[in-house]
């Protein structure tokens, strides 16, 4: 990706994250009992890329819709992830998430499950206000509860691997389609759909969503080794104590790697680096960031049902940038 | 009531709710992966009365329409309530929910926010599989995802209340009717409005579950007090010693009433019987049940809208059961 590319990009997501924020506020005002919407909005102020929104507004916009129309759509997507975040907080016990303090953490487990809950009924809400017509809102909600089930599913099988002694590939890419690639998929298919796009279109945004959306994670994975802390703001190799079975360790395993610092949480700065070291030498980080390309690049193939559009091409370096980016 | 009209009555809810199981066991199979699954049918196949789902059946009969088109929406009214079921039990750490384990309790605190996750989204996932035009399935997935809104805000609520010195009357009564309320008049109303119900039956529907919903907490409160454990399988006046605001509660502390019981964990089975003596010789219970007869009578006046029919008679004969039972 060129730097104007990536430039042009960048002014674009700014501009639909924009959009998504503003939306946010009206859609979901602080009101009575406020501290329930304060913990709500928390993390969705907090801010993040917003990049499952924005993935929504560019899908509809490369199907012809307009953005504007579409804003409250984009805000269920976000306030599906939010939610997500909320609740996988508490059963991950984690602390701090983009940069602020969890929910549970300040408002306790109750006020976080509850918190959590109001997101996930409000995004059914404000995705019924989308302007278009009532059986495409219908379509965008049967896509949106069958996703949530699925997100549900996904996290179940990512704790579930924590007391497996294997996990097969097969089984770490149905637990990421689920856990991640499905909300992109239903983001850019549910725009499209809203947009009144023709069904190949949809299913052929809804694949690209769900493949690049599975790349993104691959690539999380990767950042996790090969990122310093000081660029992404996470401990570097936080995975790899944690006894994370992300694909780079499944691949070193099938593979005889040893990795002795794998679920040593007291592993000092120099066994981690020697441990990223190794996966280095194995192929497994490669491995990993070649099959988050191949994701994407089958993406970007499905969209060749749409017509050329600037949406489209943002579209497509969006995808590039899901797997491209180290932080 | 009658025995007559009790038996028929009887009769009558049992069809349905034996239409909602069945109906259940095609919606909610146990799949892949399965313990999620079986976590989340843990309570639903625990029974209970089905009452919310055969008040959808009903309010949608007495509407014209058919109870076997409405069955997957009355599931899903049923899959909410479970949710919230599942959910609060985690909030209030209880152990015991339909005399089986709380979910909590047998999957843990991750497993049984999942699962509740879960039926949210199957919630809605079913509602969308509801035979009926696709404006007003629309329609009706607005009404349900407005209601949870309401649930988790009643919910909230709830649990201020135990750090409150003070809860009023109209604190308490907005309390429930968000708790408990919201979803018997979004039973009723949905039914109707899927049915094709003219917009003002739609509204009267609604209102008459969401005043004889508040009918049956109130009486669930006073229950509480009279019903011996024998016959209830709660604790007699359990309610008392955990120091729940009660409207009993509310108009014996509104009216300088010493109840020494009450908060008292740890309090005898006589000193209970005598705290539950001193609330009844200051009317306090029978306050909450007159309030919750009102409710009722208001409820049922509103179904004056309605053309008689059988239905609506079990409709009228349904609200007189809820604060009418001694368990």
């Amino acid at each position: 990706m060129t730097k104007k590319i990536a430039k042009e990009l960048d002014r674009e997501l700014q501009a639909r994250a924009d959009l998504v924020t503003e939306a946010i506020d009206s859609l979901l005002p602080v009101m009575h009992p406020r501290p329930l919407y304060e913990a709500g909005r928390h993390l969705v102020d907090a801010g993040g890329k917003r990049l499952r929104p924005s993935m929504l507004l560019l899908a509809g916009e490369a199907a012809g819709g307009d953005a504007a129309a579409l804003a409250s759509a984009a805000v269920s997507i976000e306030l599906i992830h939010n939610f997500t975040l909320i609740h996988d907080d508490i059963m991950d016990n984690a602390d701090v998430r983009r940069g602020r303090a969890a929910v549970h953490k300040l408002w306790g487990l109750s006020g976080a499950i509850l918190a959590g809950d109001t997101l996930y009924s409000k995004a059914f809400q404000v995705l019924g206000m989308t302007k278009a017509r009532p059986d495409l809102i219908l379509g965008a909600m049967n896509m949106l509860s069958r996703t949530c089930t699925a997100i549900c599913e996904g996290q179940w099988l990512d704790m579930e691997f924590e007391s497996k002694e294997r996990v097969s590939e097969a089984e770490y890419m149905e637990m990421i389609e689920k856990k991640t690639g499905v909300l992109y998929g239903a983001a850019a298919g549910m725009g499209g759909l809203l947009a009144g796009a023709a069904p190949q279109e949809v299913a052929a945004l809804d694949e690209f969503g769900r493949l690049t959306g599975m790349g993104f994670q691959l690539q999380d994975d990767v950042i996790d080794l090969i990122t310093p802390e000081k660029v992404s703001g996470k401990r570097q190799g936080g995975d790899l104590i944690e006894a994370k079975k992300t694909l780079i360790i499944i691949h070193a395993l099938a593979n005889n790697v040893s990795v002795p610092v794998f679920g040593k949480k007291d592993a000092s700065a120099e066994e981690i680096l020697d441990g990223i070291a190794v996966l280095e030498k194995s192929g497994s980080i490669e491995y990993a960031r070649s099959r988050a390309e191949d994701m994407v690049s089958r993406g970007k193939k499905a969209l060749q049902v749409l017509p050329e559009s600037k949406a489209k091409e943002m579209l497509l370096e969006l995808a590039d940038y899901m797997v491209k980016r180290h932080y």
